[in-house]
């Protein structure tokens, strides 16, 4: 067979790359990058997730690392592809510890993005396909133990007769995609969620929420969706999907339990985590510990005067139960984000009199917007047609380093401008302020950078711009005993104030669990560095403290879209195997703390 | 892009044959079949499943269904393939009412197997892919269902407020496939179920059966099992699934109901079906009544002298509970087939004196061999590997007439008896009579003819092999106060007898549910028509009132392994949605009944 020319062309730049490598040649290794290069690691090379930018910041990460890691074996896998004259190709290739999957971009011949990401560890590949168990052991035999027999000693025995390796805190779907693949890696596992049921985090949401990301983008491991799944899942067909995957994955889900602190005692190198597990209090032991209590964090409740004397009913937008019990009434929303749409269209529809409180100004997109020309390339059904399977798009996703986004995603944003004019013309009209973030980058920046500051739309843009949601604007300054005071004197009536003001960061949880102290520690979770509102700087490169080690040993901060949940879970649960293995995992870049919350 | 050959020859030989059913040209079209040939028509030309053998039996088959069904634009559907001078190609055409998939295959040049099969309809394609729902109205109405309240709405009125078009008795794999087909095709139906839980019928079995089958042949549709399944379900495992598959398909399922009769009215086509629901009784008025009670049937029970003088415990095999209760006793498990050996090792295994009577010879086969030598081809991770799809395996599975099958599987059974003569040679000299069939031919013969007959070894023939499991031969004339005494005078001691006698033919449901009127005139179910042992001729060609119309107006029968539960549902359902919609649906080639039972 004879390759193309930009096949060739990679294949022999990954041999002398290999070269490179092998012979610990870090200068030559770097030569065959280009000026402007990124080499982004998922822990196949570093135990980390990491991207080193520029050749020195490369050559410091292959110094550093090579030795231990011994990547060999690079082989292209399948043709190279050139789009404006930029050439990629995916590629295998090895470690000492195990099996990795690349994805690197090279321009005039010389290397500009470069992937690595560990895909299985050697000797602990996933019990899949030809590896999958036989289910039952043929043969006759005294004694013997079947699926169910030992199913439920499991769930009765662990956490009491046999420790967990690993504890995850909370069971949404973050939880649940960790605990899954966990479970095919063999780590024993216990999720602890409070609510009564898998899928009770979504479930127990506004009665009128939907996902705002398409399904291609929802997947979770194992398991995808079937082919008639609704693109934008309704909330409760999502919990009831989560419920039945926790059970046919077979995971050791803990209901109705809480964790209520949690201790690492350095000396055993493992938790002391007090749980009560519906009124029965259990003390789990287990080496590892993950917080996967939501990205969102803690909610934040703004402190304002006057909320003692407020006669009214009052909710972080978390607990807020839906329109139903309010109809006629009058309902003052804090907030213009995602949540204080959502909740605001809801009310609307129910005949209730609403008013949505600005206090700055907002990135809104329409959904159907966002997922053409966001999504559409790599999860949508052309997607799919096109060979890319939900693995090939979260590679490709992530293979984009996070300095180079801006860039593309600003290209998005000024296209959603001008095709959406009318659209964001008619919102201003009504007094609504859009932005498109302090660069122009739209939403997904706002999403990495500080999770907030965004709505996509699904319809409560229409009532904000029609008036049947009545905007105000402007901060709260304080509440009397039946309405809302903003900070130009204006009075806004009102029977039920709504907070759809944000959560805190991921760190909050850690202070709730463990100690202000251990939180302090680690820091701040989220965020890019980007030096932008709600993010500051220094630049980091990558989310900080998720998926990843961070400060505090045999912590793990897991969170984010369906999307994330499945994605970094893959990474996460790999290095959680390899500890529990006693395979050599050294830490490559570990972050310093640059900020508390 | 130029074609091979074969691809050329396919392509010409369904030009011709196109244009000779577009003309209604019976002669022409029949002239381009050989000799020896013949047409399986799954519901798209003859609303039938029927296989039309030799060229009068076709022209016959076409001359009464053309005008109606107007099949037209066959076109070659990828590359023919070649192996022995047979040359093969899949190939998509159009009838009136739908779209349809087919498989021919040609010997020099002239048809030999014809396989068309309906599916889809034209305007009521599945909600697949790109016509999946949307899931979220975008956009804001007041007084909008959300997803739960509709379907919560559905729970509580169908039934009562509104009729389902379809209700189906029985809710084991058979009625949860057939609903979930029917749910994607927008049929309102209900599932009538005696066990609590979906999956029960499974669970309540004995507690070490592990499906015989691998799981490449057992997934539902629209689901498949995730990669890391085994591939011998563990019951429960297996009962999870089904209760989970059950409720993100959103079948409308009624647990703890038995329909105690039904009733056909002519006058208005309906059914009149009384149903106990949890000791409420409803009665169900649909057009369309499926039952899905099990391939097998009601338990055949032996009627033997002292039955009643007998002081232990007497069980059909199907209410046999494990061996738990039993260590230390002795049983006699009356039968040789599946259920005898599985329970005679699960016996054994706990402690317990176990004989097994053999009253007839019994073909047994390892469940290795018969997975590389049977299923391989087509339902293994190699079969995946080679792009063999499940609904590719099942046509191509379906494509092969049942008169030119014994053939196939005689050399399969051959390569059996040559590659596991040990086996055979250990068990024969253990007493054990084994057989393959009266012509040789093995199992899956055997279970297509009878249903019965067979041991998928799992691993108890080595206990037989051994003497473990005590074997005893000859018929059952009697039970005393303590034993059961054969035919020779042999006396063996008991404290329970299991009975493993078998099940009686599908239409024993209408019977005791409808009237022995209905039974008698539908007849006999399953059975080719073989003229062996328990499958009576005259030959049928197909499986007697499987899936297909019977002489029972708005009366189905729908049952068998996982596999056929999978693939059969499609027509069964396709058939239903049909009449619903109102769509003309001439039956061609309904058959006589030839026996009652």
């Amino acid at each position: 067979m004879t390759e193309t020319p930009q096949t060739e062309a990679v294949q022999n730049w990954l041999a002398k790359l290999e070269t490179a490598l092998g012979r610990g040649d870090v200068q030559a290794a770097v030569d065959l990058f280009g000026d402007d290069c990124y080499w982004r690691d998922l822990v196949s090379l570093t135990w980390n997730i990491t991207t080193s930018e520029g050749r020195q910041q490369i050559a410091d990460m292959l110094a550093a690392t090579l030795a231990g890691a011994k990547p060999s074996n690079l082989k292209i896998d399948g043709e190279a592809n050139e789009t404006d004259g930029v050439v990629d190709a995916w590629f295998t290739f090895e470690t000492a510890a195990g099996r990795g999957k690349g994805l690197v971009r090279l321009i005039d011949g010389k290397g500009w993005t470069m992937m690595t990401s560990l895909q299985e560890l050697k000797g602990h590949e996933l019990p899949q396909g030809t590896h999958r168990p036989s289910g039952v052991e043929h043969g006759a035999f005294r004694d013997r133990k079947t699926w169910a027999e030992a199913r439920q000693d499991e769930l009765k025995g662990l956490g009491y007769e046999t420790q967990p390796y690993c504890v995850i805190i909370g069971g949404g779907q973050g939880g649940i995609a960790l605990g899954a693949r966990l479970r095919l890696l063999g780590v024993p596992t216990i999720i602890v969620e409070k609510n009564e049921r898998p899928g009770d985090s979504w479930r127990k949401r506004y009665k009128s929420l939907c996902l705002h990301d398409p399904v291609w983008y929802d997947h979770l491991p194992y398991i995808p969706f079937p082919e008639h799944w609704p693109v934008f899942s309704p909330k409760d067909k999502l919990g009831d999907w989560l419920e039945m995957y926790t059970r046919v994955m077979e995971l050791d889900y803990w209901t109705k339990s809480e964790a209520k602190s949690a201790r690492y005692d350095e000396a055993k190198g493992e938790w002391e985590i007090v749980v009560d597990r519906d009124g029965e209090e259990v003390v789990l032991r287990p080496k590892q510990m993950v917080l996967a209590t939501g990205m969102s964090g803690v909610p934040n409740v703004p402190d304002i005067p006057g909320q003692d004397v407020f006669k009214g009913e009052q909710q972080h937008s978390s607990q807020h139960p839906g329109p139903d019990a309010y109809a006629g009434k009058k309902v003052v929303v804090v907030g213009s984000n995602n949540s204080a749409h959502d909740i605001c269209a809801a009310l609307w529809e129910s005949g209730v009199d609403v008013t949505m409180v600005q206090r700055s100004s907002t990135h809104v997109v329409k959904s159907n917007t966002l997922m053409e020309l966001a999504l559409g390339a790599l999860y949508s059904e052309e997607a799919v047609k096109n060979g890319i399977t939900t693995d090939k798009a979260d590679l490709i996703f992530a293979s984009i380093p996070y300095k180079v986004l801006p860039a593309i995603q600003k290209a998005q944003a000024d296209e959603t401008k001008r095709r959406d004019k009318d659209f964001y013309d008619r919102l201003e009209k009504a007094g609504f302020d859009v932005d498109f973030g302090d660069d122009e980058t739209g939403l997904f920046m706002k999403y990495l950078r500080r999770g907030s500051g965004y709505y996509i739309d699904v319809g409560a843009s229409e009532l904000v711009a029609k008036g049947d949601i009545k905007l105000a604007k402007g901060q709260v300054v304080r509440l009397t005993e039946d309405s809302v005071v903003l900070d130009d004197g204006s009075e806004l009536p009102a029977d039920l104030v709504v907070y759809a003001t944000g959560y805190g960061s991921m760190n909050g949880w850690a202070a709730k669990i463990i100690s202000q102290e251990v939180a302090d520690k680690v820091g701040k979770c989220w965020g890019l560095g980007s030096d932008t509102t709600k993010d500051p700087g220094p630049w980091e490169g990558e989310l900080r403290n998720m998926w990843k080690p961070t400060q505090q040993e045999a912590l793990w901060f897991h969170g984010g879209n369906l999307h994330q949940s499945r994605h970094y879970s893959q990474f996460l649960s790999l290095q959680i195997k390899a500890r529990m293995e006693g395979i050599d995992t050294p830490v490559y870049g570990l972050p310093e703390v640059h900020h508390l919350q």
